[in-house]
């Protein structure tokens, strides 16, 4: 989008006009809100915490191996390989290394996609620390207007680790899938005819069963607009507004956030968030410190912990992704059970948020890369990320 | 707004539902962004400026007459009758009022409507004291588009003082009137024909002269959209990011603010903003100081002298204020010309800066007023600020 007004060529508008297609996506990605309605996640007045600054160059240097290949790259030959917009490391809460490329810049938000989920879910661990809410409820019994679609008689539990049966196809490279459906449902641009569920709510009330809970990991977005619609249900307060006051209110964020809403209003819990690089370092430093920042107990620890453990690893593997061998799904994160107990947030186009609690790191990337699917960058990302666990551990050991 | 989901008779959604008509209103000045896409007016990342805090609340017993009537009021009973929402009011560069009702709080932001204007003016009036633009051009020598326009042989200088003579209506009171269709055409929303002009810029081309540019003021809403334009072709900068640069990250904003825009992207500088309270209030108080701000000059005083001379009275005298007798348009600033040398900042529904250099003090009125039209709301505004005026001066000098 250039010049006043962008030639033709160069426009990019609302969701009709595909702006999530490669080499759109580059812009849109720091740009939702020009696109979309949204809400605002505040920080609040007060001004942003310190960080304590301890760039490493040496970073740059770090070699790795690109899984299921013999090539050899560099962490910084990495970051263009990944169509890379920002990157962010912490080492035992200290800035090591951070970049900006592309749309973004250090005062701007990056579309966070899927890892609004874990955000989301993390909101539901801690409201079940806080005892507001009980992870073996059946959904039906919080959210009357599901009782009758295919998750009525999922458990909360189920919802939160994606293992509910329900007739939903989400492969974003199928352009018949239902995501597509869901996505048209919730585009407040979009003209639907009489008929037609219109937001995520009305869209979500019609999804059918399909097998048993509780058996297979199925990534389906849907499950996380249930949860927000419980979460708000249980507390009166829509994600936005919930993430504001017992997040981003916390953590001295350098910067509002915001999330996308449907025509009536509906945050989407599933992946409407966009936030600045720093904020998501600060999600991920709460998480490796168990929820404690600036000597406070901002999130409960039991509500880490519960993450921290995993999910259903048989249900988990029954859905075959094969970068992730040996992981689970729990409460909307990523937990891949390796030798560091590393964790993550995960969304398409290559978002991240990567925990390594035996390198006392998190790294956020935030990333456009053409394809959605991140098994298409797994591959020049996971192997990068253990090599630079690997080298912050020896750093530490050998005390350079 | 309110529930998962709200039921349908609360429910408040795009333009099309005429989210601007009250009492719904009460609710959308404070949620603009949720219903329309925005840009962000970014405060950069440092934490916001300090206050000196000194409030008086003497100030709510403060007692005036209504306009036009024999009426009393105090101050306080005033907020309630202008559906204020927040209202701030500055003394020497100390806050010595401020209340938020409605819809507003302090981390919030609520709709500047027409004050949009006047920062767009103070943006064009900085360009002219670096020399970066002539108000004596013609409108066609800097944007080619606007050639065959109603602005084409219009100079920079009517443009900004509105008193261009084109044909285009502008009564709220009118639903035939243009500026209707000047919303459509800028309505990402609008489901619009083949032929129908699409965003601020399309439309503008289109509008045709009616009479001789510089005898009357016409408060015409487009004018400061061609003078958005005019500023994005002269710097390469839309006016949000103008805003974010020459004034929100100079004077320690407590919040961002954003602007709406339409489906290509254009900011909409006739009254898209919405902005905080206290943001408001710096703006004021960087006017009332010249342009000095922490000791640094944050805007040339030349731009700050050149609006407070005011405009042609004769051209406004012939537009028939009738709240505002003697006054003129300068720069998109309304300068009252009354004993205090007061001038000001006004949107419809009741948005004011109010500030009065003889008495060094600054009001900032946010308010969700019925009616559009600020000459309702006037009479029971405009005195209780010279009232104000006329305590702050007698307490300055009795040293109370």
């Amino acid at each position: 989008m250039q010049g006043f007004p962008p030639e033709p060529e160069y426009l990019i508008t609302q969701p009709q006009s595909n702006f999530f297609s490669f080499p759109k996506m580059r812009w849109s990605v720091c740009h939702i809100r020009e696109l979309m309605p949204t809400r605002q996640v505040s920080k609040g007045i007060a001004g942003p915490g310190s960080w304590k600054m301890r760039i490493d160059p040496d970073i740059n240097n770090i070699t790795f191996k690109v899984s299921g290949s013999d090539e050899q790259l560099t962490w910084q030959q990495s970051l263009a390989l990944n169509y890379t917009d920002g990157i962010l490391v912490l080492h035992r809460g200290a800035i090591v290394y951070e970049q900006y490329f592309g749309c973004l810049e250090r005062y701007k938000k990056h579309a966070a996609m899927s890892m609004t989920k874990s955000l989301v879910g993390l909101l539901a661990e801690m409201l079940i620390a806080e005892k507001r809410l009980d992870d073996k409820q059946l959904v039906k019994s919080v959210i009357p207007e599901l009782a009758e679609s295919g998750f009525g008689d999922a458990s909360i539990r189920e919802v939160m680790d994606m293992t509910t049966a329900i007739a939903f196809s989400e492969d974003y490279n199928d352009p018949n899938a239902d995501i597509w459906q869901y996505s048209y449902a919730s585009d407040p641009f979009a003209h639907h005819s009489a008929n037609d569920p219109v937001g995520y709510y009305d869209y979500l009330s019609g999804i059918k069963k399909q097998g048993e809970h509780g058996e297979i990991f199925g990534y389906r977005t849907v499950n996380t607009d249930v949860l927000g619609w419980i979460i708000a249900r249980t507390t009166g307060k829509d994600v936005a507004t919930l993430l504001s006051e017992k997040v981003w209110q916390q953590f001295g964020a350098e910067q509002d956030a915001y999330i996308t809403v449907d025509s009536v209003g509906t945050p989407f819990a599933g992946g409407g968030l966009s936030a600045g690089l720093r904020d998501l370092g600060r999600v991920g430093q709460i998480l490796l410190n168990r929820g404690r920042y600036n000597d406070q107990q901002i999130i409960p620890a039991a509500a880490i912990a519960n993450i921290e453990k995993g999910g259903d690893k048989t249900a988990f593997a029954r859905a075959d992704y094969q970068t992730l061998p040996g992981a689970s799904y729990r409460s909307m994160w990523w937990i891949l059970h390796n030798k560091n107990n590393a964790y993550a947030v995960r969304g398409v186009h290559g978002q991240t948020i990567y925990i390594d609690p035996a390198a006392e790191m998190v790294i956020v990337r935030l990333a456009s890369f053409p394809q959605a699917k991140n098994h298409y960058i797994d591959p020049t990302s996971l192997p990068a990320y253990q090599a630079l666990a690997d080298y912050l551990i020896s750093k530490k050991s050998t005390g350079r």
